[in-house]
C-alpha cells in the first residue's frame, strides 16, 4: 500500500529510466517492508531548473557557476 | 482550512471536470466535518503517464499490455 | 489510479469521519472521472493547529483572538 | 536540512523572482531555526489556474467573476 | 538532488529498515539517473491505518475484513 | 492564493518558532509575487530524525557520527 513520491530536476530521463525507478522503488518497499506490490504507487514529478533550489540557490544558477 | 491534493494522470480531464473535483472535494469536507469552505484549498496534479507507476510498472506499459 | 491527500488541523475527527473522507473523495474521482475506485489511494494528514497558517497567523492565534 | 514546497498558480514567475522565493525560504529557516542552508531543499510547482481551487471554485473562474 | 518521499502505513517499521528504504532509494537514484547521492533527500512518513484508504475504504477496515 | 508546505526534523521548534514561520513565509510570498497573504497557507510537518534521509543515511546516523 505505499506511495512513493519522486522529485528530479528535468534533465530528459527517458520513459525506459523512469520504468526503473518505478520497478527499483517499487521492488525497495517489497524487499524492506514485504509490502505487497500490486498496490504501491510512485509518482514521478520532473521540476524546472529554475524552481529547485539548493542551498538558497537555483540548480540553475549553480550549473552555470560550476 | 483544509488542503487537498488530487494526482490523477493526465487523460483530458476538461475544466469543467477539474471544477467539479473541486467543488465535490470542498462540500465533502464540509459535510463530513463541518469545515469552512472559504479558506479550503485544492491543488489538482495531472502526471504522464510515464510518470505514474503502480504494481511497478508504469501505467504507460499497463495499458499497451491491456 | 488516483491518490488523493487530504490535510486538516487535528481536531479530533473520528474514525467513522475519516472513513467516510476516504469513501466520499474515492467516488468523487470515479463520479466526475470514471476512475477505477480499486486503484485509488487517499491520505489524511492531520496537522497540529501550530502547524497551520493561513494569512500569516497560525491556526492556534487565530482561534484564540475570535 | 529543512525541504520547502511552495505552490503557486502559474503566472508568468519570472527565474528572478523563483530565485528571490528560494533564496527568501532558505534564509528564512537559517534565521528562525539555526538551519544549515546547504543541504536545505526548495521545489516551487506552478499550478494552472483551473487545477486551483479556493472555496470550492477554481481560480480561473474565481477571476472571471471579479 | 532528488527528493524522496515515502509514504507507508504505521507498522512498526524498525529504525532499521527505514534506514534501509533510505539508502535504497538513494542508490536507486544513483544507479538509474546517475544522480549526486550527497543531496538526496529522503523523507518516510508513517501513516495510520484509519487515515489510509483504497478502493474507498480504510486500511483499518479492510484489515479487519480479511 | 499560494500553498507553502514545511518540513523539518522534529528538533523542539517552539510554537514561536513555527509562527516565525509561518508569517515569515507568507510575507515572502507577498514581497515576491504581491501575492494575498490572506489566502496563504503553510504547513509545517516535523519528522522524526528517523524518518529523514540525506546522502543516503538517516538524519539520527548522521548526527552520532558526527
Amino acid at each position: 500500500m505505499p506511495y512513493i513520491n519522486i522529485k528530479i530536476t528535468k534533465d530528459g530521463a527517458t520513459p525506459e529510466q523512469k520504468a526503473l525507478l518505478i520497478k527499483g522503488a517499487t521492488q525497495l518497499l517489497v524487499d524492506v517492508l514485504g509490502k505487497n506490490p500490486k498496490t504501491a504507487v510512485v509518482v514521478i514529478d520532473e521540476v524546472e531548473t529554475d524552481n529547485w533550489g539548493i542551498g538558497g540557490q537555483t540548480v540553475t544558477s549553480l550549473r552555470k557557476n560550476k
